[in-house]
């Protein structure tokens, strides 16, 4: 193994970029803009004119990099190669091709955002030391990772882990971002927490530290349900029964170690993980019931973690 | 790759083995009955008999064997080793370790029988060409198999696959055999689709062939579905609904490229695929509507041929 690594987490604004040592040690981490104009042609040139150009300040040759990882805000093929990515204004681009053309041959891997998160999560953060995982990203949608025997489960079409897509409420009558009706994402990410919120709100109720806030969000409605508020109680019950129910159907599918649970939303920390895990084993499936639940640790920074791992494979 | 290799699906009342060349051909099989008595120390050594036996009178020698593969009617840890199968009368037994010593070191592995079945059926099977899949098996209650990367999701606590406990519906009141309640078992098995047809049949309805019939079955309701019976297609409707649902959540975790149904209830063929399918495409995520359907091809052999399959790899 050599001794270093890049991973590149592309996303629409912003490309993460980060050295590692391939033993997971993070060297140096750094940020370039995502210019998307004209199909989104320059973004891999500019990435790869920042690996180089950091090369050469650091004095690393091209020998002692093992590859580069580059995560992707969309469907990525199994081989790297990406049809559509709305984000990036791609259309048909090879990824590996392209970007080992413009690194000279050394070796580039890709994966869908969400999915090398997952990875790293189970790599270096709060999945460490497990083999398989269930990653649920709470954040203004739910997304997700699923990894079976230390690999992504990336899908025939890429939605492998899009579980924010999970229909839970047939009954619903609102559509989802997606089209569908009842998703998870629209009850447990953090427009789906205001949601229940606001929904408690309308209705009849005890007072509640949520009458004063000036802004009722997923943080404000933990911060209340932390101080024993009774309502901030009922609409995070809602939310746990809901993603809790949710959890234990996905442990009759892939039957993970751990679920891992991060995004904006799992800020409200251990309290958010005890509820969740006190809904999953209430209704869990009884050989899945000590499931470990833990939270993500990498942050942002986990996509960049993973995508050093996916070339380690 | 050697030129044979032998599948043995063990279960509670007999044994089913295959000797196959390695090449998926199915050179012969046989059973023998399980003799589950005295904690079922018995059965391997029982197998190991037969497979000595069937060796000799072919004149087929040890190197000419790449392996033998076998099926656990119970949950089977990575390793093949099985901590308690009640079906058996088994408590901690290593299966490729005792039956490698009994059969002097020929390579052991295995696999849980529903998961080894999907094997099979992605090998040789409904699902011949695919590299993941989903395999539901609807009989007397719903099993199923997950395959991702021609590889068996077994799962921590081997509950990969376990798709027949997934709840569909959190408001039923009656529990299933697994203690939770609202099981797609419940449901979608043959026992669930007799129990719909009653509800059905209780309240007032149409004139319907279902009135006169002897006995109503899963049999009796595909048949007079196919003849277009309104009864009997306002209770298939229901069943492809619950299914297909279910079955559009699946797709938003491992993403398969084919759905393969077996079991008794699948013998009711192509009609029976279609109506699912119709259900399923209704509500699934966008970029997985396309996932193709089959029917399970190999029957109660399934299992033979993914024990041989899991040695190959």
């Amino acid at each position: 193994m050599k001794k270093y690594g890049f991973g590149v987490d592309i996303g629409g604004t912003t490309c993460k970029i980060g050295l590692f040592e391939t033993t997971g040690q993070l060297v140096e981490k750094w940020e370039i803009p995502t210019n998307t104009q004209d199909a989104g042609k320059n973004i891999l040139p500019d990435v790869a004119a920042s690996l180089n150009g950091k090369m050469q300040e650091r004095g690393i040759s091209r020998d002692e990099i093992e590859g580069i990882g580059i995560g992707i805000p969309g469907p990525v093929q199994a081989d790297g190669s990406v049809a559509v990515c709305v984000n990036l204004g791609w259309k048909n681009v090879d990824v590996p091709k392209e970007m080992g053309a413009l690194m000279e041959g050394i070796l580039v891997k890709a994966g869908n955002d969400a999915n090398v998160a997952a990875l790293g999560e189970m790599w270096q953060g709060g999945g460490k030391g497990c083999k398989s995982l269930i990653m649920v990203t709470l954040g203004t949608g739910v997304g997700g990772g699923i990894i079976v025997d230390e690999k992504i489960v990336a899908g025939t079409h890429g939605a492998g882990g899009e579980i924010g897509h999970i229909v839970v409420n047939p009954h619903e009558k609102i559509a989802c971002n997606c089209g569908r009706k009842g998703c998870l994402e629209q009850y447990c990410s953090a427009t789906g927490i205001v949601r229940i919120a606001k929904e408690f709100l309308a209705e009849g109720h005890e007072a509640s530290l949520l009458d004063k806030a000036e802004e009722v969000s997923a943080k404000t409605v933990f911060d209340t349900y932390k101080e024993n508020d009774a309502l901030a109680v009922k609409i995070v019950e809602k939310f746990a029964y809901i993603l809790g129910h949710a959890l234990s159907n996905f442990a009759c599918v892939t039957d993970p170690e751990v679920f891992v649970i991060g995004g904006g939303v799992s800020k409200a920390g251990e309290p958010l993980i005890e509820i969740v895990n006190k809904y999953y084993k209430k209704d869990a499936f009884s050989s899945c019931t000590d499931i470990k639940f833990a939270l993500a640790s990498l942050g942002n920074d986990a996509g960049m973690y993973g995508c050093v791992r996916l070339i380690l494979e």
